[in-house]
């Protein structure tokens, strides 16, 4: 992809990097607006005011936009909150992911690039990487309940930070149903119970 | 809705519901091939071979078409399975469930609706109608399970299958990983561990 390329080249707050930010703003809300389905590359050269040629050069196609801006919108210095036990921390990491999946702000494009893995493989491949990174690092809350002996030290960390979030976006995505406090707070005692009662413990042959 | 007022009228097997089923079968189609940005009453009637003022009439728009169609997809005589003890049952729910959506001839169809319903509220409502009348017939299974001592009798039959399968959908249509018969396996093991620690307990004020 040309943007690969192109990347190690941006200098922060140089014109690649502004040129960048525009064309990915426009996709997001072109994707939030009209869906992936109505996106298209002259659509987003008249929100951002690049010229097309521009953004077929960089960005290739309209798969090339949303990737990017998918990759755009995510806060790559994100880390998970770690001050609190477990269940706090737990629940603040639930809390996290849905204000940021239905706040007015960040919702509608968040909610956008989930729907437009439905159309795109590319999309697709590029919401499973977003979730592996975010749950990978949301791991680091259950890794440091072993080290507080909260949690017993064989679990699959990974699939504890799964098993919360799982009901919270099947509610918001899938099922279509309100996510409420208690629902939060459901979904962090499954976790937690199912941790301490053995489900997550890996085979003794596989290491943390 | 016209379809409502009609839905009386229909005789199975006469001409109107030969004239549903083939409308609606080319909806699911087009849904699954081309996505519901793309869906038009003008290509259900050619693909149909049903006349298109026929179609502006009894389902007046596209959001009509998915609508009806998504119930014609459902089968309304679905019962769970309950001869096995609860982890069995709620492993054939589960592995019903994913059969439904991966199957290559059923899944693009429910895949198309699910995705339908993050670009229309009609869809989205329908999507909804389905999870809790399935999810409510599921419970069955929990009910049968506290009949026999299996579970507590105070917890929450809907919440039990819920975050059973939560997991599942969130791994196809979310995260967009595969899943495998240890997937299936953890997630009816979670449910379970959970419902057996009283996560899922009601106020002592609630009914059954």
């Amino acid at each position: 992809m040309a943007s690969h390329s192109e990347a190690g080249q941006v200098r922060p707050g140089g014109r690649t990097a502004r040129t960048r930010e525009a064309v990915c703003r426009a996709t997001l809300q072109e994707l939030a607006e009209h869906g992936y389905g109505n996106l298209s590359v002259e659509a987003v050269a008249e929100r951002s005011g690049v010229h097309k040629t521009t953004i077929y050069r960089r960005w290739r196609d309209v798969d090339g936009l949303v990737v990017d801006s998918l990759n755009f919108a995510v806060d790559d210095d994100w880390q998970p909150y770690l001050s609190g036990d477990v269940r706090s921390n737990l629940l603040r990491l639930a809390e996290d992911a849905l204000h940021a999946f239905t706040d007015p702000e960040t919702g509608p494009t968040h909610t956008a690039v989930v729907a437009a893995a439905f159309q795109s493989s590319r999309a697709e491949a590029a919401v499973q990487g977003f979730f592996e990174d975010r749950f990978g690092r949301a791991s680091a809350i259950v890794e440091t309940a072993i080290a507080r002996e909260e949690l017993p030290p064989r679990i699959d960390r990974y699939a504890v930070i799964q098993a919360m979030m799982a009901p919270i976006y099947f509610r918001l995505f899938i099922a279509r149903n309100p996510v409420g406090k208690e629902d939060i707070e459901q979904a962090v005692d499954v976790a937690l119970a199912a941790a301490r009662n053995g489900v997550f413990d890996r085979n003794s042959g596989d290491r943390s």
